[in-house]
């Protein structure tokens, strides 16, 4: 049987909230498919990054069932995930940094339970070195609730 | 136009890699509907654990698509991710914790690019305390080689 | 011989830059005896408090050949020594905190090189949980240059 | 009055815990005196390293009145002082590395009361990388108990 067929029998059988999710990762498939550089995490997280000024962008991911733990919030390793892709887009995007940078280590402090519509990470450069970027991320929800604060260090990839 | 008539016509269209992504999706929604339990995010990074011993377990991510960074490794969040899925289920598992334990606070350490089928993440308990569990974590491949290392604090909720 | 006579045969072949030390410890000798409660690194490193507002202190650390390292500037144990002390000092002095507080962790991120005559660590309060204090701590020299950037965890010691 | 008869003063009226700090930073200054290259905060902690083997040395610090924080244990900044030099000590000897390594930055996990006559911190390298040194450290104390964890990152200084 094909993947086709697979999906189709899938579907007879699914649930509301099954058909949901169904949705989310077809319009990940189609975002990934306009955007071919975004990687599926980003576009399955749906992140949209919005760049603030030369040291400072946000980068939001909208509340969803993939975003739940075991207890019904956002999960810690998701919230990782938007802290690292946000600093690390944005300690790429420093003056006079060609290539990229990767990251080198992160510290995320989880402050209170990630509950809201919308998680919006703030990702600012605390220090721009020869090769090491340093920096700064805020997680909140919509109303502002700081959710998780975190610090990182990138290293600059050669030209 | 519904769900399935959407899923449909974006197969008539798929490339293989596509295919690839939405056999993952199927995938981890059949693993889902078994496992109620389990987290979207788990059934689609398709974690498998095994118990060790007393204060060790380990959790195993196959490499896929769906993991590669803007640079086609595995992504930084996600290896985040396995972390403290890992860590936070062997501090849940604890003698005497009977209600779970929540991320205080996650350190990661990237030390080799991320490449390999299998990732292996090891997550030990350091210190187990009143309130607190202090654990470490430490992310190999199929070669084992050591690609990311970690430690992390959790609270026990109270019963 | 008594250590009386050990130190004066000492000062009788001592260098300036080791008489310039021994003021040092008999400063911090004097200090010490008149504010018991003190510790004898905080007096031996001068330290001194501001209390800034409800969630924020300052404490301050005067440059001397005490705090050098190998390569003769600021010692990044002493850092976060200057960091820890700062910050625990405010988690001890939060609403509600009868008891004081002990260090769970401590992350320190050491920014650009330790020059200067004074440096000023400004500790505040990120949240008070019910059991945990999360504090941010930044330390910078008497021009404002930014060195070292930290974040730590603290737990209120039970009534 | 000259700094050696402020001292003789000061002894006429000191207290038993007096002399033996003194004898603690007379010690220090004889040490640092004859190792010049020592920094006065090794001296005065009474440092002492054994090379262990290619990626490992373990540094010792004997506990004394100096160490004291505000509760009487072991103070964090200073076990926070051991793992930085120890660590850093360690990154700078690794193979290929000329000219000595600085602390990028420092996590210390505090796991149990620091009690005990001898503070032994064991330094080991985790990765060596073409720029950056990736350390691991753990202080015991003379029974074994493990007091604190920590990692740390290290940046090879250009010949």
């Amino acid at each position: 049987m094909d993947i086709k067929d697979e999906w189709n029998d899938f579907f007879e059988t699914s649930t509301e909230q099954e058909q949901q999710v169904m949705k989310l990762f077809l319009g990940s498939l189609k975002t990934k498919r306009e955007k071919d550089q975004m990687t599926h995490i980003a576009s399955l997280l749906n992140f949209k990054t919005t760049r603030i000024n030369d040291h400072t962008l946000e980068m939001e991911m909208p509340n969803s069932p993939l975003l739940d733990n075991s207890i019904g919030i956002l999960h810690g390793g998701l919230t990782a995930t938007l802290l690292d892709t946000a600093m690390g887009t944005m300690a790429s995007l420093v003056p006079g940094n060609k290539r990229g940078a990767v990251t080198v280590e992160l510290k995320v402090d989880y402050l209170t339970p990630g509950v809201g519509e919308l998680f919006i990470c703030r990702a600012e450069v605390v220090h721009n070195g020869r090769q090491l970027v340093r920096m700064d991320g805020k997680v909140r929800n919509e109303h502002g609730t700081l959710i998780a604060s975190a610090s990182g260090t990138f290293f600059k990839l050669a030209e």
